[in-house]
């Protein structure tokens, strides 16, 4: 859990400039895939017959608000890439730090080589609206996802999903019903290295709230942080 | 900089299921983008005999390794929709902690209201590859980025790029060349809060490794961290 660093202060009365150091030197470098931080991710999917599987994606993102829509990119050789492509569905199940030694585990190994769900001790889950997909009952947040494009772009296919059904933990809801799964420990992807998310730096807009409206949110955001 | 969290120690001695505590009850709730953390990047485009402009973008992702590709979501009422659709071309900046009010800023206000370069103090930085988009100098890495394929998907347009240059700070690479841009103080985007990186957790396929190769990858991370 981060929530024992979120209650630093940011200093309100800079002008965003203020914040900016004076860089270091930049050179060009050969290109690769170094966007970061990125999620990570525990994508699970099914064949009827079949034990459900679990594979590790990083390379997926939000992509579309009306509807709900993620990508999710996988290469030809996954088995979860013949599982999404034949059944048209799937579950992007977010985990948390206590998910994480398995998510890295369903990374590297293979549903050939094993049954991750009986390996890792998972309960498989129903979603409303998939008929064979099943989500994983220990993470935080599951998204159930039906396939509506698939873009073949060469090394990987794109696979553009809408969000049909979701699966959260109840602790994770305020009393207004409102989702708090930063509350929950969640992780980022950098470059091979797995982090926890740190410090709570602010809230969408914070760079230009007036000092009332700042201060309030601050104190908002500090009381939704103790809680957790 | 998280740096100074990075060395607690990993229970190696663990089976990846022995980490998972029991989960709290789940419920069912109303679709929406929630899945998190998502990437915090600064999106900056031109127009010959404009100034160049600045968006920032959470809805972006790595989508392809060969060729490397990136995919980003914005709507089409965005200033930068216009810029990115009529020139092909844009770039893509990571923002690190010092530019983290900055990148809120650009997200809340329009190239209608304000030349955002000017405001903030950036200096916009040619790119190879490109004729009009700026990269944004103060940015630890900034990815130059050429236009493939656009998807309407409803509410956004998926633009889906080749990343076809990279400006990137000196000092996060080391003397082999390889980038460390954990070392840099990254953002991610959790439902409208930003945080900084936190703790460590391992590397890609830490769960798997043998007890040698995770203690000699250990002290290397520990290593590297240690030295920014």
């Amino acid at each position: 859990m981060q929530t024992g660093k979120v209650h630093k202060k940011i200093k309100v009365s800079q002008r965003p400039s203020e914040q900016i150091k004076g860089s270091g030197e930049r050179i060009s470098m050969d290109v690769g895939n170094y966007l970061a931080p990125v999620p990570c991710c525990m994508l699970s999917s099914g064949r009827p017959g079949e034990q459900p599987n679990i594979m590790t994606v990083a390379w997926c993102g939000t992509v579309n608000s009306k509807p709900p829509m993620i990508s999710v990119s996988i290469t030809k050789s996954r088995y979860s890439h013949d599982l999404v492509s034949e059944t048209g569905e799937f579950v992007l199940n977010i985990p948390d730090i206590a998910l994480a030694k398995a998510c890295d585990y369903c990374g590297v190994k293979s549903f050939r080589e094993v049954d991750k769900f009986a390996e890792l001790g998972l309960t498989p889950e129903a979603m409303e609206g998939l008929e064979v997909a099943r989500a994983i009952k220990e993470a935080p947040l599951s998204l159930g996802c039906k396939l509506r494009h698939t873009l073949e772009l060469g090394s990987h296919d794109l696979f553009i999903a809408e969000i049909v059904s979701l699966r959260v933990r109840a602790d994770l809801l305020d009393k207004n019903g409102a989702l708090h799964l930063e509350k929950a420990g969640l992780l980022a992807y950098v470059h091979g290295q797995y982090f926890a998310l740190g410090k709570w730096l602010g809230f969408f807009g914070w760079s230009i709230a007036a000092p009332a409206v700042l201060a309030r949110r601050q104190r908002e955001s500090r009381r939704v942080y103790k809680k957790s």
